[in-house]
């Protein structure tokens, strides 16, 4: 069975800090790569890291937050220098067509490589991508702008006696930034293998989460547990907290299997 | 006497390698701030060094090719969070603001200062920016589409017995890039005390100068020699070169006291 992974590109929230980069992360399964979020220096993070961009299949972005997509400008470009052929699949809000068109227009005339857009409805739960071997499906957030998660379902199937196809394997993964917590969330993602979810404030900036519409790292694990997830990551830190540990440690209290979405690292799901 | 000094933040060509990022400096001189061209990540490295940006008083844009602005809407996006209230003034082409206006009015509504934008003419040499402390000139530059160096010049005035003002000393700092070597870059920067000039290739990629519009080290170190420059700091480094002390080697053959532009580190001017 190939591996399924996800590599954290940058882990904090709107304001970059010393130890935290915009958000990004590439889920790689059944040999497929896949980008969630695009924030600045995403693509700078990749080539520094060596990460293969061929193997890139499409790009997903949650919402239209600055930090969750302005490097996506750069990453099309780079892609171009990069001789890039195959087409680049960008599922997003039908407003970000709209936004990088005249970008596009004056910096990608002739480019080696079709961008296609495709809207999505951040607020409705459905299937947008699939294929033999996965789906992606949308996680309806609560943010401050239209916002989704992403879950991503392997359909691994293998050859019975029979000549029939029969699938094995269902490892899952969900991505659940920016949001205010809700019940609902676990709802929609119940006994995922790894759950990514955001954790913008500890207990300290409670209070922030409401006007914000984000969670602290408790609600984050609280998610976990209601889903029955097995494995939690923890990102998008706010700038206000520089000691990471003391996400994890509140995290952990409520949902031990916690890890934090440390950079450049890469997390077996 | 204030110290000058600039500060590297990306001294990369359009394709980001582990050792290079986008263009991007900052330069101080008579206690203000001023950002030479904004890569993409250009203000998440001033905000990992911990570079004050209430100091900065305005942006200087070369040219318009990605790797020299991408990263201008998530800097103008940092500093509203961070709560700035003077205005930004940016000196670029025309059509930056044309470009600009879209992501601002989507994403900079209500912003907490103003973005004043500049339109120069990269093709003539003239001040365009003028104080009590000091003069900025464009030098017009010979790339693929319309490119202008700096010339930073101070006028750091002192009075004497009679009362009235003397100029003491006169600082001079050029910015050079993007640029095809040129015999008339030399003459515009005569006397200049530090010069930062683009050296995209080594001799062994001299054939790519003509069709990119670049420059090898030993033709920066030219222009250098040529302009009785005191300093030459070479950047702007092609991907395809990993060894950097090539370009220094190069450079110094022709001028000794060249440096390489380090990322994150600061030299006197």
């Amino acid at each position: 069975m190939n591996k399924g992974s996800v590599t954290i590109l940058g882990s904090g929230s709107a304001l970059p800090t010393y130890q935290n980069s915009p958000s990004g992360q590439i889920v790689s399964l059944c040999d497929k790569s896949f980008l969630i979020d695009c924030g600045e220096g995403v693509q700078i993070t990749m080539r520094q890291m060596g990460v293969h961009t061929s193997r890139l299949y499409s790009v997903f972005i949650s919402h239209l937050h600055g930090d969750h997509c302005f490097g996506l400008i750069g990453l099309i470009s780079t892609l171009g220098m990069l001789h890039r052929t195959q087409p680049l699949h960008i599922y997003a809000h039908a407003d970000l067509e709209k936004l990088m068109k005249p970008w596009l227009d004056y910096y990608c005339q002739g480019l080696s490589f079709e961008v296609i857009f495709h809207a999505i409805n951040p607020r409705k739960q459905e299937v947008i991508f699939e294929d033999r071997t996965l789906t992606v499906e949308t996680i309806p957030l609560t943010h401050s702008v239209p916002t989704c998660g992403f879950l991503f379902t392997e359909r691994h199937r293998e050859r019975i006696m029979s000549g029939d196809f029969v699938v094995v394997s269902q490892r899952r993964y969900a991505y659940c930034s920016d949001t205010r917590y809700s019940t609902k969330t676990a709802d929609l993602i119940k006994g995922v293998d790894v759950l990514y979810h955001e954790s913008t404030y500890t207990e300290e900036h409670i209070a922030r989460c409401q006007p914000t519409m984000h969670s602290t790292a408790k609600q984050a694990a609280q998610t976990a547990q209601d889903a029955l997830a097995k494995k939690l990551i923890i990102g998008h830190f706010s700038a206000r907290v520089d000691d990471h540990e003391q996400f994890l440690k509140e995290a952990q209290e409520v949902f031990p299997n916690t890890i934090i979405a440390k950079e450049r690292e890469t997390f077996e799901i």
